[in-house]
């Protein structure tokens, strides 16, 4: 193992009170990706990058990769990094914190004259909040790894209604990357991939726990327009045995569903099931049996078969509400994505470095989604860190305390030492 | 008993087709109360009690009444009758079928140069529709009866925003008559009060039985802006245990009051129990844990204890939700509405009348409110008769065959022959 040199938490700290300066928009920021918020935070990033003397090149898709030169160049390298995008007006340290924290320990290295065994690049990566620009999943990262594939170019920005492609252009990157199938980064140039990030949830800060080390991107199975059908009727002249009840029929789903979530629970099956939406149609109204009603569900686990298990109580429940309530249910279409657990080895190496900082920390799975998924997904070693943070996040009033921050970094660090030397 | 004359149903649907034709609006009717359409439609009304040489006059609140006159006049007359005006885009029979009928008797009496042992009056009421104009309950009956209270006659009609008075005055009638407490029936003039009408529901239909003879009409107990407040989290991040989902907390009161509805009716208790709405806030969206979510109940039986078994379970329900899921429910007010029971003279009279005649029937509460409650409420004898009807009512497509309406007639005529004896 080489020395591990502190990591320089109060660059962090300034980088973080200028981005926050610079995308700032009502209580909280914005940063929209492939367009000026995310541009300027890749602006500020590249400077700081510069002022340490690391080699900065953006990739084709856009991706800013700054690299502190190991001793072996041909090596694999080790990765660092997250995305510098937010959804619309959320909160500072979504994404930023894992660039963030990439950099404080590269320029621990750098202010202590280490030099690592391998490469350490730190990855700024592109577009990650897909719920609030493109939808589509991780379009920085995939790009990078080659994995994007050449229709979901074809995506268009929920505001600006330009696709992708043109916004790749507009910023000065070169679409053509994408379609040509060619990638910067593999399992055969890349060791490994960290992320940090903020956990998102509320589980940290309330177990009192500073860090998380994440076992695994949920994968989902998800209805995002099901609907339920009926008939709507008189709700004083129609007796039961005559009514065909939407509303009552999904709440009988929805409620049946979460009960047999309760069981997997308590059976120690770790899963999240969520009707988003459950709603009755517009032309409800009062003294009428409602005739349609609709639905989201978004079912996630890292375990495959927990979602699997869920659909199967899903289909096992709808035919039997069907005949006993004289409903109609449309599922409508399914989308989904895969689990992407992460290395086990990286795993390894974190909970290492952090039982030899003495820094308290559990094992558990992510909620959200995180480009930490395309790595896993494209082959190489992957691994997050989880930052206890407050009140959530993809809203202004996020937060996080910088001694938390501070100790990923230095778990970071240690891992760095290891894992490059 | 004095001599049963055959109705004139030939009356009755010369004036349907006539009514129609007044007040067609697209596929339906609309005869708007205290308004040009059902402004028509009286006039209509009056003009063939006039040709019938019935005595006709409205009252102060714009009620019609068309008395023919009996032996007695000093006896308590009976009352036939219902309410003209229509919901907007309705069907042609809902209310107008109760006028037509005392008409068609009365005009059988004429026909058959029979005169009654006491004044029998045909009532076409005003403005029944709460929900589609002006919203209270009965004003038109309410008038005649001495039971609208003052402060009612400032609801406004939905559409025109002005007041119950200043329609009524625009319409030529008296509201300070209103204002007075003053009345033009009661228990002291009235022997009974007997309303045909559509059934609205589908049970006549499904069983295959023409006529239904009602024992009550509903009261109810009624939430229409109840509310759940939880807590909006990422639905990935957020294990079970930190949730305060608002959707699956309704999800399970509502689920849970449909199986104690089901356990009631199971008991031999006759009730209704509707969420008319059960939606989660329009904030609600995918990968957010609802964070609110909102419903209107509609609870209603003839037998009072009935609603109130409903609200125990609800009260019974609500804090044990609350203290399991972490969220909070805000009721807000409850109206709701007294029962009628129908008198069960009338009630036996309808059945012995029916019997004679061999026409099959079935004893029934009402589903939904009926001028019929008004009269009941003060203190006058009441019954209803309805006819098995299809497509339920308040849209263009409800219907009624006319022999039902035919048997309906001969029932209220032997009825008429027997309480007029």
């Amino acid at each position: 193992m080489s020395a591990t040199a502190s990591p320089d938490v109060a660059l962090a700290e300034r980088l973080f009170a200028e981005l926050r300066a610079r995308s700032r928009d009502g209580e909280g920021v914005t940063r929209d990706a492939y367009g000026p918020g995310e541009r300027a935070a890749h602006a500020l990033v590249r400077e700081a990058a510069e002022a340490l003397g690391l080699e900065v090149r953006a990739d084709p898709v856009g991706n800013l990769h700054m690299t502190l030169p190991g001793r072996d160049r041909a090596a694999k390298r080790l990765l660092l990094g997250s995305h510098l995008d937010s959804v619309r007006r959320g909160g500072n340290y979504d994404g930023a914190a894992g660039v963030l924290a990439g950099l404080a320990v590269v320029a621990g290295l750098r202010r202590a004259g280490v030099v690592p065994g391998r490469d350490v690049t730190v990855l700024a990566l592109r577009a990650e909040e897909a719920g609030a620009w493109f939808p589509v999943s991780y379009p920085g990262s995939r790009g990078a790894l080659g994995t994007l594939r050449p229709e979901e170019l074809a995506v268009r920005r929920a505001d600006t209604g330009r696709t992708l492609e043109e916004h790749m252009r507009a910023e000065g990157f070169d679409p053509d990357f994408v379609r040509a199938g060619r990638r910067v980064l593999g399992p055969d140039t890349v060791a490994a991939f960290l992320e940090v990030h903020i956990e998102q949830g509320p589980v940290l800060e309330a177990e009192g726990v500073p860090l998380g080390i994440v076992t695994g991107i949920p994968g989902s199975r998800r209805l995002r327009a099901a609907r339920v059908i009926g008939e709507y009727n008189h709700s004083g002249a129609t007796p039961r045995r005559h009514r065909r009840d939407a509303a009552i029929a999904l709440a009988e789903l929805a409620h049946r569903m979460d009960e047999a979530w309760l069981r997997l629970e308590t059976e120690g099956h770790e899963l999240v099931c969520t009707f988003c939406v459950l709603a009755t149609a517009p032309e409800a109204g009062f003294t009428r049996i409602p005739g349609e009603a609709v639905f989201q569900l978004d079912v996630r686990s890292v375990n495959p078969r927990n979602c699997d298990r869920m659909f199967e109580v899903l289909y096992d429940l709808v035919p039997r509400i069907e005949a006993r309530r004289g409903v109609r249910f449309e599922l409508g279409a399914e989308s989904g994505s895969r689990a992407a657990p992460m290395d086990a080895g990286v795993q390894a190496g974190l909970k290492r470095a952090a039982e030899a900082l003495g820094i308290a920390h559990r094992m558990m799975p992510s909620g959200g989604g995180h480009d930490a998924a395309a790595f896993a997904q494209a082959g190489v070693p992957a691994g997050m860190l989880f930052v206890r943070n407050q009140n959530g996040s993809h809203n202004p009033k996020e937060d996080m305390r910088i001694e938390d921050f501070a100790a990923a970094c230095a778990v970071a660090a240690r891992w760095v030492a290891e894992a490059a030397a």
